[in-house]
């Protein structure tokens, strides 16, 4: 079983990064940093004669790294009540990438995949956080993807999240059910 | 009283637009596609010695649109249940503005502005939109900002919007308001 | 084609009432008054032996119109952000209901069934009734129901929806749809 | 301090209580159990001239609940991605209460009150049982209460809860914050 994690925030070790580290301490896994990656906004273009166009970015990776994993965590700060507009313009591509025909695997494996949001902010992310949980919901529901679990942390400056005890707590627990998947004969 | 629409989509003449061209229709106003504007992703160097740098691209046209309206309309197709990316880019982008020591009335004019949100999607935006109303809800209650009216349109091919009589009878009203505010006398 | 409405205010004229009034204008239809019946909260006996009890009240009312009309108004007024308690104990004992030997029909019965919610409240309806309208949307999922359509009110005094002329008109499109499906003929 | 939990269920150790329970182990408190009371559905009367009239129930002990505790917990089984219709009608009735001459100081009380909402269900709480936890915001937020935390735990059975790992991991957190904040000292 294989894990990856897309990062979004802007920063390095920003506070969704140290989370999801938390949830992936001691288990093999791919990281995917959205900043290093050059990704462009998905231009809509399902209802012209050509449809879509290739379009010369690192997608790819994005692409390899849904096909190769069977657990992918999003971990994004959330500016402004909703994901970071990096994780966004990554996401809006699905829309292109189910439809491209070199990928035709892509859209049922992305069935096989199951996924965690790790999403951490400074205005009541618990509450405010809903709303962005509930649109990766309807994300995953459209995708037929397994959304197993998500954790809202909170924080403002770096390093915070290591302070958040309900956040460190859930993410404890999601590692121990990670290593049982890994390893069922461990535990 | 001056009006102005963000045009989040990467289409021309989107369901979206054409949405926001009936809220419009007769008054005089700015369109500013986003489409058409270099806009980085936030780079959050709030925490650091130096804090947000200068960015060389076109978010000047942004402030300059909210410093000289009074009513901003948010105009998006809803991809994955939110804003297109190229509108997040642009929201979180906010950040960085409000805190920017050139436009030092920024974020107390943001205040004195009216906003409205127009968002078309395909599947089920009237439920289903509902999460991104209400993180624009919150975007707006954290800036201060009037949030008056949303309208949650229905389009999946160019053009489909104009048969959805719900979204155009709300349009249709919203237009006569604004034309109230506008010329108060005429009406 | 047949339409009831469930009224959920504690006051006749409710604002609630009103707007399904100008929905249901020149229709004709049923109304349940909820406040004129007595309806127990419900005792969740699913997992004793014995199963659900056969509780002595008005209950029979409710399922009578559920198994008797097409379309199925439910206007409550907002009471905390969600539906009256009134409302609550009628929708809660449906638990009951598609569960009792003496109405097998009733859960298929209500995949038949189109629904509308209408709400009215005080304090920012179209924003903080979303809330509501997600759960009767999962509400009616879960029983296969159509969610065909909403409308959001806004009042506080005896008669003041009357003024709301978002939700006067949203009323009024869907009082022509209804006309439609009932006299396809005449339009 | 004082604590007291509201139990909105029908069952006696219903999975909230049983929930609460986790919360509360160790912990000197009161509970109300909403089943055992007589609560009349509110009569909206706001607008009468003579207003709200005196009900013959059990809301008296509701109100002391309020009026004698500074940490409040609404434990409450998820019926219809919703509050129990016991614990709704309950709620309801605090329009009345907060108005009622008897109890001048009463809206000013809650202001001092700590809210801790328990809810436990048998659909993807975690992620239906938002709009319920959003719906408690507004409310806390009206009253100007505070909603320091919530558990969303997932149980279908009677009994069920006590294998929800995540329920009860953080169940276990607040009962360690709840000693922490009842004798500072010890900890």
């Amino acid at each position: 079983m294989n894990i990856a994690a897309f990062i979004g925030s802007s920063r390095t070790e920003s506070n969704s990064e140290l989370l999801a580290n938390e949830v992936l301490k001691g288990i093999n896994h791919q990281k995917i940093y959205l900043k290093d990656l050059s990704i462009q906004p998905i231009e809509d273009l399902r209802h012209t004669k050509e449809g879509f166009q290739i379009v010369e970015d690192d997608y790819e990776q994005v692409i390899k790294a849904f096909m190769e994993n069977d657990v992918i965590i999003f971990a994004t700060p959330i500016y402004w009540y909703s994901m970071s507009g990096l994780m966004k313009n990554m996401i809006d591509r699905l829309s292109q990438a189910i439809r491209d025909e070199r990928y035709q695997q892509f859209k049922r494996r992305l069935q096989e995949v199951e996924t965690i949001v790790i999403a951490v902010g400074g205005d009541e992310p618990r509450i405010k956080g809903l709303p962005l949980i509930q649109q990766f919901q309807y994300t995953f529901d459209f995708l037929n993807m397994r959304f197993s679990s998500y954790i809202l942390g909170e924080a403002n400056k770096p390093g915070d999240i290591l302070k958040d005890c309900q956040a460190l707590s859930q993410a404890n627990l999601l590692n121990k059910k990670l290593k049982m998947l890994l390893d069922p004969e461990e535990e």
